[in-house]
């Protein structure tokens, strides 16, 4: 196969990288492996698990389902207008890649890919971020049918901020009502589980632009 | 103001071009203006109201709210992973660009961007398209909140298809249930009210790029 993609991913890069996800650290420094009289190398894969020269993947603290991730640029700025063309280009580039990536290793047929542009649209995050939500045949029949997606989307952009800020910023933005979702079934994740699932996800990664390049 | 999007727009080449959405030719010939003795000019502002290279924009039968557009590639794929490295840039520069003009052309401060990219995310048009809807505050308060955004565009999916081809063209593809939408309430447009927006609307990108230029 020939390379696709005219920006490079710098999955390395990943290593040390300060990534920020509105306001919040979505990299941190942990120790890695924690064997005893080893020496001890620091991983940044704490939830982002993808880096390009402009845009990064990170996973979710509360996936609607399998695979949910979210691809945003390394520029903090709130609204898509906001991007350079070449920002543009590298994100979606990066959602296009990591949409492959995740259908496959999470085995759906099918991407939601969803960017809440603005407060009145939905985003809690003043940071451009795109969801990728992998689908299967029925896989929210029980929730309401297809379209349910959408409305755990708004609620996990909700608990997303929760999550990462509350209390912690101050930085509180207005955000519309809507009626009460399902939430109450989805417990946030363990730090060990989301740290492992962003180390698979960056081998994927890895591996699949190896293909695309080899 | 310099150029920041390395594709530049042909809306003169809106003239002529004949644009399929899935199967259904989304450009018609209108004679224009109708004034007898007038030489006849043929316009094809049927429904794309916008063309770069790669891509096409074009306005709903329904919108979920004024403004309500999408955006296309102009090779006829059902996937977003079919797309190659240019085509989804060209796609999302355009949705950026488009995005601006209605979010501004409507009065918005918001926009919601969805691609449902596969049958199983809720595509019923197998080729490739993002919808941009332009957000209000409190716009969607009397149909149940922000995120009743999601419950009207999957109606609209149905819809658009059923609008363009049910019964013409024998090509369906199974599409999972969802719950009953409020559709009832949105009479399809009059062709001529299509017609006059996406005019507008071309108009609009065209100025919208001259300031880019300029």
């Amino acid at each position: 196969m020939s390379v696709r993609d005219p920006v490079p991913a710098m999955s390395a890069a990943l290593k040390g990288a300060q990534i920020y996800f509105g306001p919040f650290l979505v990299t941190s420094q942990v120790k890695y492996p924690p064997i005893p009289h080893r020496k001890i190398i620091s991983l940044t894969v704490h939830k982002v698990f993808h880096l390009t020269p402009l845009s990064f993947a990170l996973v979710n603290l509360k996936p609607i389902l399998p695979g949910h991730v979210l691809v945003s640029s390394r520029r903090r700025v709130p609204r898509v207008a906001d991007l350079t063309a070449a920002e543009t280009s590298d994100l979606f580039l990066t959602v296009q890649r990591v949409g492959r990536m995740v259908e496959r290793v999470y085995g759906a047929s099918s991407l939601n890919i969803a960017v809440q542009d603005g407060p009145e649209a939905g985003q809690s995050v003043a940071h451009v971020h795109a969801h990728i939500i992998p689908r299967k045949r029925a896989d929210l029949d029980h929730r309401g049918g297809i379209d349910a997606v959408y409305h755990l989307l708004d609620g996990e952009e909700g608990d997303l901020r929760r999550a990462f800020g509350e209390g912690k910023e101050g930085e509180r933005r207005p955000r519309a009502k809507f009626p009460a979702v399902d939430n109450e079934g989805r417990s946030p994740r363990s730090m060990e589980e989301m740290e492992a699932e962003a180390e698979m996800l960056a081998r994927e990664m890895e591996r699949m632009e190896r293909e695309i390049v080899g």
